[in-house]
């Protein structure tokens, strides 16, 4: 018998609760040992909940029970989960999560810290919600020397970005929408200025390359400064605005990472990817581009990869996987800033200037443009070569185009 | 350390050579084992080759070294590769393929001799190519209850189909340019009658639901009988025709499963899917939708799966690792007769005509249609009660919707 405790009986945590209880049995039909859920800790009570009798309010329970094999932190934030998670490592149990937040900022040490006691820490769901990832990245493609990692991340910006886009409502309308439906919070910064990107790249930049890539060493764009404007230039050239998180290798192993909206061509299968859904493209050099779909929260969806995880600590409650990377460091990454690309420029300026200061470039048009705006699609500069040449150029926007 | 061997040095065995030599030490470096590639079995000569040191023509030697752990199988067919596989399964040795007719076939006996003799046998690489499949199905999804698989599982029909619909090639023409570009063999029958497609289908089902399901249980039809009119008529009502694999979860655990051409709606994520790439969506009680997307075959890509399923194989050589499903029989699978859905009907007739037998159709118009051709969308009936209806139209052809 593996036994499995739930810390916080949030969204994610209940549907833990919900996918144990409802597919235990065929879970447990292909396990050596079966799995049951034997506590959920909240400090909140739940009397008329079906796990009723589940609940403890002292996690100090479960760190002294020895039967507990796998504790499930969905308590969110870096205070109390972090606290729970080492303490639980510590006592050997294994612990999987979903909190991007924890793995971003403190994924190298909690690793370290599973394996020196002989446990697993796992977060397939903290990236991508249910769909599969971090799992296929350390196995699956472990034959590659990858490349890229390149993806959607974030479901409420990108459900924004859709209603924008096919829905032509501007970024405030379609803010408001996001939150009425429950796809975005009532403060949506984390979502709409890119941090909630910044932590899962940061999570698939330090798996895939393999040293830890901190949210402070990444830069990031959020998509309040996307307007209607640049949605219908972009869609006047055959593009669709996303917003993207991206970690590139560079040379001498370093790692580019940021987040940005990037103009999206219309063969590149990441802009087919619409509403709350998040695709994440990985390269490698011997699979060339795979892709991983699905949808990137969500109660069930979330819960379903947290399960999976629970089912493969299940299997491994005697030794460590070895899931793990090498600490971070000042070495680690490299700005995007010489890296090379195609820009979209929007621009209040004459046509005349812009092309004084960029050469040969491609003009958009849309219409209901105002006087005196420009908006094109420039040669390859790289970031600090590009605002060289629009020094003295009053721009709106500036995004990169992705292949 | 695991010493491998690969028998069949073709173009994925040639290609896994490769990525060991290439990848190895990175491989290595996560490894508590390290691999080796020990033997390549081919009855050809390869002076020249840099494994040239490798070479042996007997399986035999390979049988009888006790320090050969993993056994790369990539010979295709189910004779000879049968035939090793078994013995080197007998040895306790593990086996790794890409050989989707072998597993289609005979997967239920080869995984039950390999739990026999505490060796694993992974096949990875049999669908999807490159693209992670199999490992997602039976770890990252285990925690849902799954209820379809529906993918684009054949390149080379995806190519012809992408340029008779980008390119309004004539499928002729089409298939003509494929083999030109190594993308079909010069007998292309497998690919554009389905039976490859088929094959993998049946894989993916017996995984997912758990029995055995044979080639000869899957109703199969190619894209032979697709002509640029359907192409056209489809364009006209916003949707690509794909051959599409499919085994779907029915009444009393049945498994529906089939292969034929489908006019795919532009919204599905599918309907993207062009030129060799794959794409396999699963969806299950919890997680919803799931896309997995790549290259669907290739040297490069192919070995890449077959790599990570040595390295899967290394890390467990001293263990099964419960991949499995159960027997097939007549109790598994119900034929697609019942499964409802609208279709896409060209007939040679008067638009009255088809209007009487089905009723309410859409009728759809493309340029340069000659007299009495009629193209319809219908409403939502099962294959039986629409063949039914067309009884006495003169149909040309007939497919169903994939929404």
């Amino acid at each position: 018998m593996v036994n499995v405790a739930i810390l916080g009986f949030g969204v994610v945590g209940s549907g833990v609760a919900e996918v144990l209880a409802k597919n235990g049995a065929q879970i447990n039909r292909k396990m050596d040992n079966a799995i049951q859920l034997k506590y959920i800790v909240d400090i909140r009570d739940f009397p008329d909940s079906p796990f009723a009798d589940k609940f403890i309010k002292d996690f100090a329970v479960i760190e002294q029970d020895p039967d507990v094999n796998v504790v499930v932190e969905t308590i969110g934030g870096a205070t109390f989960a972090k606290d729970f998670t080492e303490r639980a490592l510590r006592a050997g149990k294994s612990v999987v999560t979903s909190n991007k937040e924890l793995v971003a900022q403190h994924g190298y040490e909690l690793l370290q810290l599973a394996k020196a006691n002989g446990a697993n820490y796992f977060f397939e769901a903290s990236v991508g919600g249910g769909i599969p990832i971090i799992r296929p990245l350390s196995q699956c493609l472990a034959a590659n020397e990858l490349t890229e990692i390149c993806g959607i991340l974030n479901g409420t910006t990108n459900y924004i970005l859709t209603r924008m886009i096919k829905g032509g409502l501007s970024f405030a309308v379609a803010l408001k929408e996001a939150q009425k439906n429950g796809y975005a919070e009532q403060n949506p910064a984390a979502d709409v200025e890119g941090t909630d990107a910044c932590r899962k790249i940061c999570i698939l930049a330090s798996l895939a390359f393999g040293r830890h890539v901190y949210p402070d060493q990444v830069p990031t764009e959020g998509i309040t400064g996307v307007t209607l404007a640049d949605v219908g230039y972009a869609a006047a050239c055959g593009r669709k605005i996303k917003l993207i998180g991206r970690a590139i290798r560079r040379e001498a192993g370093k790692v580019c990472a940021y987040v940005a909206p990037h103009l999206v061509d219309e063969e590149n299968p990441l802009s087919g990817v619409e509403d709350v859904f998040n695709a994440i493209m990985v390269k490698g050099d011997a699979i060339g581009d795979v892709m991983f779909y699905g949808r990137g929260a969500g109660k069930l969806p979330t819960a379903s990869a947290v399960v999976a995880d629970v089912i493969d600590a299940a299997k491994h409650i005697t030794g460590n996987k070895c899931l793990e990377w090498g600490p971070g460091g000042d070495d680690v990454t490299t700005p995007p800033d010489a890296l090379e690309s195609a820009w979209y420029i929007r621009a209040k300026a004459a046509s005349a200037d812009v092309k004084a200061a960029l050469g040969d470039v491609s003009f958009l048009a849309r219409s209901g443009a105002p006087e005196h705006e420009v908006a094109c699609i420039t040669g390859v500069y790289s970031e600090t070569a590009l605002q060289e040449k629009l020094a003295g150029l009053e721009i709106a926007s500036c995004f990169r185009l992705l292949a």
